[in-house]
């Protein structure tokens, strides 16, 4: 199949690179009759600008499948302009393979050698999962269902109490539930900044209310599409649900979730998903991103033609992933689970209570 | 779409319950004219029965799909009989929630509380999984393409070379590169059966041959189908490829991969995937597993009208999903791979070289 | 993508071959609870044997997905074993192609020559779908959408008042509503057993009941779907809806169906489908089936060296399709109802009534 | 599965309402290092435009997935404004049930009544089908696969010599390959139009030079597909190929296509397609569509209250889908041919001629 589609019953398909004239998407699928807050997603895109280099309006041109304000059940296009590419940054360094970069596998898979941004493969293409997954954060927040995501860890500071994320994350810009860690994490970047460098990260997300029984055994397992969601997101290098990579180093005795009377647990180390299914407790996982591979400093590589040569980036590069990625990654969450919250209704009926 | 089912081009669909009658799978997509060799596939059926609490002979019957010992391009389907389910080991705890396990949440989705073993949900549907592996590694095979895991943690106990694999994996069940941290998990294993208790581990995955330019962006890249693949498998809680979550504390200048001048690489800490594409190089990642959910010892729970109540399981129960787990992560990684190679296949052309 | 599964929330995946062991089948997406009456598609495959000329008791092996005659909401497998394969019948025509058959084009695609039976090409593939049809009907009986269908021509000899199908279907193992024109059809299939040839024919099908509302727009429009669903069958040839063919001939001012006050129409013409939606009004179509290419008389033919020779068949074949292929039609329809039942059951919402 | 998609390797999404802003589409899959003639693409809307009511320019935007005249393997994006959407031509008749339209049904299942043109039920959703049709096209001729369409019925007058297509075709609108018979259909047209009525025809198609073995048993065969993709264009009613619905009075001794030496046959009753795959001969179908439904003479209809009333369309609406249907004919077959195409490349390999 054709790789630029996400999801079954809610799906939104990708088009556009990053120095093209436009980025955009095609939502298919989407309930007809419900209200869109076209501001709500907006202000997320304006969020996500605060920290980029690249400065961008991104002015979402709705195309399709609205009427006074609603959907309409028919698919949603929109595009949005590119208005800030300049071409000649890269030209510059036309034929160089840049490390840990698409370049060069996007060179031998299509037969182009394309120089210019990087095409498909920029984090540019982003921003139209951000905006699909703002139509289905408000279909979600219909049910009530809410995602929220956290930077938790840039290099080496960290948050180490995630999930419990009460605290500061509304008021620094890394949504850090600690301030004081935020400074430092901000300081990493400001550093990175200073020195042509870039740095990785861990991001973790909460879901609120999602109703019990989302997922479908025994390959589509909701944690199973969550991680693929999110492993789609780019520079992303590991998923972790619950406990997640600790659970090596447990014991059953340790790690079970017992039940209290009225079903729910004592503990979540399961992460609101069991068996693969959501189980009704608080869903949260993380991934972490590499640093950006695009340095603004001196990088050795080679060119096309195999000879040795130098790569130092110009353009206009963040130095993390964070935190416009935060947005990404309550996107991808948010179409997982609005596909798997529609497949769910087609499903249940009435004859399963009998 | 039903959730069955792995794969686009390459597809397996599985089905069968731990205690029905039997588990069995289809496959459909598999070139013609390949020379299937059955042994190969019962050599890994018998290794993970080794350490096996139930003993099943695990006799495949193929039904379709083959002649003369060739694939005919034609679905293949299987049973592999279920000949020692002791039903009466359930009974006695018929109406208890048991701890982190599927039991709850597969009642409320699907409205049927089934205490005989664990259904779909159990270990015992991997069986399936591991069959239509071992026809995915053997059309691999053909074109060099060689998937071997390795244990590389249980509990506290870990190998920390990963992924230099080179050693003492062929000596030891648990396929651990050092043969004495192999004895060390083994001991934790052999502790946990005399307590009543199970342990996590965690399994790494290595790609030997691969080609370049395997994945689909942007969303069905290669790294994002290995993950939903490997986290399709029961008890998975984390998946990592390449440097994985140390990506998190590193900086670019650290983390990217420097080109040789024939265009490999002086690192590989994008595990042999970069932009979602095969690049080439080695191709690794990890999975972690949480432990077993049944403890041959008392847990507190509660039954189905919410009474506390003291679970302890009976029936036969492995302390750890390894070794046999090792099977899964290299059929689940093959299938995705066979999948991933006949789209390769299906874009590739003549024109794209112009 | 490989192409023996039909449908995407309710599937049906189809193996095995003609003369191999047994066919089969997997239902992914089967909602749960629901109580099978098996006995009732084990009689639409006994009526289905009347006719035939191999003998096969078509003893239905239920493997998996239900419990106490439930279905759990896992997949329903099940074979049906062959009993009845002489394959000696084939070999002296070991390496003629048959006029009109499968043996040359699955030869040329899948490099095997598989002069036994045909394969998957054989018509008794289309019991697989009798069967999941028989689940899906039941499925829709919940709703009493009512499913049924009617030889309407044989040959030369036709029933004209399709879709007016009340009266003598259910007394003559056609099911042509009309008696007479039913011995004159049983006389052409006694003609052609006589003389070793076969014959076409069309059937028809109706549904009453069907809600309004089914299909999605603008490919996967209710016509469309049925239109592959049938248009799958072997031997199929033409699909037509409503006034079908002779809407070619018809003026806008003839053809239009009028409302009436409450919403009902004065005529079907559209046949209860409209934009690709059913309109709540009766669904019908027909499907033309051609003569069955096996001749059990001489005809010319090449050899696969492509020297001439005559073949004549042996083994046991039928006569024409019908009546067999009434129950294919049927089982066809109702998988695809209830495939789009289940995703109206999604997509519907209480916003879109707002 | 949304509904707006067509193909799974050669993949078209649909978006757009008649009277929106823009109709458009994103073709996904289409392989890399294709040239692409544009201006051939803008002479097939020209030519559809001639015989059209509403004037439109038609300008493609093409916003993506192109780089210095080629594919680039990333999906290809367009957008076609439009520009001639005269809202008000609808707004007195806003609450009437138009006869055989989509109004009714379309309000029914989305809980929206849209008087404004047809929505994404207009004919002008087939523009995006023609424009993505002529890339697919385009990839075909490179393997020299043609393929042509041709009007042979408008009301009782029929061209009956199809597929011997040879003659006029070129040289009339209609694409009738007889230039008298092709006078007396735009008779017909010029009738209808003086007297507010539509009437409906009969497209053949034609295609050579398909490569033998293309289509995917047993559901997914090439003649199913061809009938989806045909029967999912708007005013479809019937679909049939080769000897099609006359197959239904054939002996199978009149009907079975005999070889020649050379594997050939000397009749083509099968149309090209055999056992569901191509099978080397010309391909050949007919689709049948009704009378456009919106007639400029009095109707009667009711309105949405239930409350008889009289409907008489204005706006610009044409007579009759030919000639412009012949485009969407030949777009939808290319479609479906590219993405068997691709499957075809997918599947086979160098072991299956062992």
């Amino acid at each position: 199949m054709a790789g630029n589609s996400f999801g079954d019953l809610f799906r939104i398909t990708s088009f556009g690179e990053s120095h093209g004239q436009c980025i955009g998407g095609v939502i298919d699928g989407c309930p007809a009759g419900i209200t869109i807050d076209f501001d709500a997603i907006d202000a997320v895109l304006r969020q996500r600008q605060m920290f980029a280099k690249r400065q961008e309006p991104n002015k979402i041109e709705w195309l399709s499948g609205l009427l006074d304000g609603k959907t309409t059940g028919m698919p949603i296009a929109f595009v949005i302009p590119n208005t800030n590419t300049n071409a000649e940054d890269y030209t510059q360094d036309a034929h160089l393979l840049k490390p840990s970069h698409a370049n060069y596998v996007y060179w031998q898979k299509y037969g182009l050698f394309d120089y210019n941004g990087s095409g498909r493969a920029s984090g540019r293409e982003t921003v139209v999962r951000v905006v699909a997954g703002g139509i289905a954060k408000q279909y979600l927040l219909l049910q009530n269902i809410d995602i929220k995501s956290y930077t938790i860890q840039i290099g080496e500071v960290a948050f180490t109490d995630f999930p419990n994320v009460e605290g500061e994350a509304e008021n620094n810009i890394l949504r850090c539930p600690d301030a004081a860690i935020a400074e430092n994490m901000l300081d990493i970047l400001e550093k990175c900044r200073r020195n042509g460098d870039t740095v990785g990260c861990k991001i973790g997300c909460v879901v609120n209310n999602l109703p019990l029984g989302l997922g479908e055994p025994v390959f589509d397992k909701l944690s199973a599409d969550l991680a693929k969601a999110c492993m789609s997101i780019n520079a992303a290098k590991a998923f972790e649900y619950g406990i997640g990579y600790r659970a090596a180093e447990m014991y059953g005795s340790q790690c079970n979730d017992l039940y209290n009377s009225g079903f729910t647990t004592k503990t979540n180390h399961n992460g609101g998903i069991l068996a693969g299914l959501s189980n009704g407790e608080m869903l949260y996982f993380t991934v972490v991103f590499k640093p950006i591979p695009t340095l603004m400093r001196n990088q050795e590589t080679v060119d096309i033609y195999g000879n040795t040569a130098v790569f130092k980036a110009c353009g206009r590069h963040d130095v993390c992933v964070a935190p416009k990625v935060l947005s990404v990654v309550e996107a991808m969450t948010a179409i997982c689970l609005t596909d798997h919250l529609l497949k769910f209704n087609a499903y249940k009926n009435d004859y399963r209570r009998s």
